[in-house]
């Protein structure tokens, strides 16, 4: 019990309350970084009492009841929560308001939703304290070893914390910055944490379809596919999502024999509910981010086991596609692939954007994207060039108009229609391949049936159209004489 | 001033709040049924007494304030609520119940959130009141001529309230059945309505989809197109969408000239939040509703002109797609269409299964189809086999189990992939149609790629997977020596 400090010392700079191996990680994490003193505290301290034993070299102060915390800590004190989001957050937050004093720091390193984390941060504020939603990507490994950090709150807040952060966050680039900045004010960073997991579900999805195509239309067997995957993380799509997958695939079964492990794996896929936060939220938005839907919609399904077993009674397509030449085929479908990914992360940002104006938060995009290099599940090479881009116009409307972009887009587009193609005529499902598709060239459509679908509106009930010679509102007397009337 | 009741005299049996003109359609065809006398109160009095001047032969019995409106109706009093959603409701209901005694029955009639239905139900009950949350679809026309009413509450609420509706229901099939049933308890009936609404977006999608291939593929003129349409009309696709599409489309500018109107509309489909809603509950619910979602999506982006002009420095298909034979085309974009109707329709009911096992609502899914057929936007000639299929195999895990849809889709799902593909190297978005061929082809999928998105899970995240040969849940060692662990 040496290390636990008299009632009032303040030793510890920062500490960190709940300690699951994303706590105990983060906390691991700050107390490597030099000048750092981290308290910790969990609600069974024996499990605090533990993390202390099993790293001496961290020189945690436990603390073993939130008295205790709130005494360890210099002034202002400076906390991270890492509890479960949602009711044991706000639980953790009472208790640490009453032992407290105001102008103290409360961070929430939880997967909590955006609108929890404004609520509180409004709530906090009025007591007096600084309240940080601080979204971690990066999983087990990254809180130990450098997360993608991404904190909201106020500026003020982010003077006193943003220092500790930067020590603690992965480094990217040449000029080895820290993968953390202050997002925006309250909620603002817990939105885009949802909204890069959303992504991630979209990437994910993408990589899944590329190599379904691989697999069911040319026959490779995974480790082959495996080697495609390396060949393609030197270039463009350089990721460690790519990366990992060639991993995934080239691994044979741990339990022994040649098989590859993906083929002993049951195909449903699991999910903890950003993605559908992400969909939802663009709802409310108006965004469109079907990429991202799709993919949410693709690992629901994957994970239904009655309604697949009906569907194996479906028939598929008649014949197989023939492909003349298995290299130009996947050189298309890396395009392909590449091409989607700039969609879902182009509508992604449009999401963001669309947060931040109903929000009112003031975000960097081109700051997003640099936080996001490293660190994170979704770091990868690409998104230097998205930071390049909103540096050169930071008024960008959609990340396709972005001239590194579009000429990939260029580039891709014809050979992303004949890989969609040969998906449906192969009757192998690319949702997330097709809908980016569809929402390219829906962008490019100078006329949508849309006209069409508010005249059916207009039709049923006398919802009005606009027209594209005249200002202002009409509808058509249908059930009348046809005349159209003018509505205000 | 002759038609208002002293206070107590009771004379009506039904009473609507709210003349709007859905409030004021409902009343009027009310009060033509034989045995109805109808009270009407308005927020602003002037407005009921114009709508009982512009409407004598109603009858209407005229209340001035909520205290007549209480007093002008028989015990127990039966009022229907055709206010806004939200608020205005809430602050009707407290009204209401000022001036309401235990026993009565407040309907909603609006398009109420279902969460609130249920919140409502649960607080009026422990009032004693009976609360009915119901859904009323066919816009205006349907609720002055016959709509289709989906209410929800209690079953003792509908013994009363049943017979009434039934009266003023539309009424559909040989047996000229009122197209209104008692859905569930609670918010069960404004759920199904929030239901049959996303299934409307996803129609009227795949209707504009259809309309787009028929003009950019094939060049035809919309007159020509509503000849197409007013064929479909006769066939499997009747319905009253296909109807009013041969309608519009068939529609010159009602200014003068012969320029067909939908070519003087601007492209933009507005929305008024249900279609949203539905996809936002169908994520909550873990249900893939993606030809729903995609329609929502259509609508957001064609209302987004400042991305679309980005789009249109974006380049598309290097050349068109030659079709050999018209008619063939037209028969696949048909079959196509219907295919995907099947789909929507499918993932909508998958939505009510699952919504009524999620709130405890015993949901009859033929009566659901039934109510539809008659009264609704989607009223369609397909509904009726909906039901059958329904009464005969009460337990589907899906529709597209049903042998007529499923025999539909063999019938339809090699046209489909020539439509889809078609479009794809046409360059014209069919985001809802490729999305369900996209849906049909997982559900066929002895394999999908989750297999490979669960083992990156399990790669970056220790989220485990299970196996297709052990029973539990297992974990890779990835960064160790890649044995295989079990995870309880």
């Amino acid at each position: 019990m040496s290390e636990q400090p008299t009632p009032g010392s303040g030793v510890a700079n920062i500490g960190v309350t709940g300690m699951a191996v994303m706590g105990s990680n983060l906390a691991r994490n700050l107390a490597s970084r030099e000048g750092n003193t981290v308290a910790i505290h969990n609600r069974t301290t024996a499990k605090a009492h533990r993390v202390a034993e099993e790293h001496p070299e961290a020189g945690f102060v436990v603390a073993e009841t939130m008295a205790d915390f709130a005494a360890s800590l210099a002034r202002p004190r400076t906390a991270v929560i890492m509890v479960k989001a949602g009711a044991p957050t706000d639980a953790v937050i009472n208790e640490l308001t009453e032992v407290f004093e105001p102008g103290d720091i409360i961070v929430d390193g939880g997967n909590a939703d955006f609108h929890d984390t404004i609520r509180r941060e409004a709530e906090l504020r009025e007591k007096g304290f600084v309240f940080v939603g601080c979204g971690i990507s990066g999983g087990e490994e990254g809180a130990l070893k450098g997360p993608s950090l991404m904190p909201g709150g106020s500026a003020e807040g982010y003077r006193t914390l943003g220092p500790i952060l930067e020590t603690i966050a992965a480094r990217a680039g040449e000029d080895d910055s820290p993968c953390v900045t202050h997002v925006g004010t309250d909620g603002a960073g817990h939105f885009v944490k949802m909204v890069h997991n959303g992504i991630e579900y979209a990437d994910m999805q993408l990589i899944g379809e590329a190599y379904d195509l691989l697999r069911r239309v040319l026959g490779y067997e995974p480790a082959k596919i495996a080697e495609v995957f390396a060949e393609w993380n030197t270039g463009d799509l350089n990721s460690y999502l790519i990366e990992i997958t060639a991993e995934v695939l080239r691994q044979t079964d741990p339990r022994g024999g040649d098989e590859p492990l993906i083929d002993k794996v049951l195909d449903a896929a699991g999910a903890k509910g950003t993605g559908s936060w992400t969909v939802q939220n663009a709802l409310d938005l108006g965004v469109p981010v079907s990429g991202i839907a799709e993919a949410v919609f693709a690992r629901s399904l994957s994970s239904d086991p009655e309604r697949r077993a009906v569907g194996q009674k479906l028939p598929g397509p008649e014949r197989s596609v023939w492909i003349e030449d298995p290299h130009v085929f996947i050189n298309e479908v890396r395009d392909s692939l590449y091409a989607a990914k700039i969609i879902a992360y182009a509508q992604g940002f449009d999401e963001i954007v669309a947060g931040a104006k109903k929000y009112g938060w003031d975000i960097n995009l081109g700051e997003i994207a640099r936080i996001w290099r490293a660190g994170c599940i979704i770091r990868a090479g690409f998104l230097d060039q998205i930071t390049a881009a909103y540096v050169e116009h930071p008024d960008l409307i959609t990340l396709l108009e972005a001239p590194v972009f579009s000429e990939a887009l260029t580039k891709a587009q014809q050979g992303w229609r004949r890989v969609v193609a040969t998906a449906v005529y192969s009757g192998v499902p690319t949702p997330a391949l097709s809908t980016s598709l569809a929402y390219y060239d829906a962008l490019r459509s100078p006329r949508l049936p849309a006209a069409l679908t508010q005249l059916q509106r207009d039709f049923f009930g006398a919802h009005t159209y606009r027209r594209i010679d005249d200002e202002g509102s009409f509808h058509t007397l249908w059930s009348a004489d046809r005349s159209e009337v003018s509505e205000g």
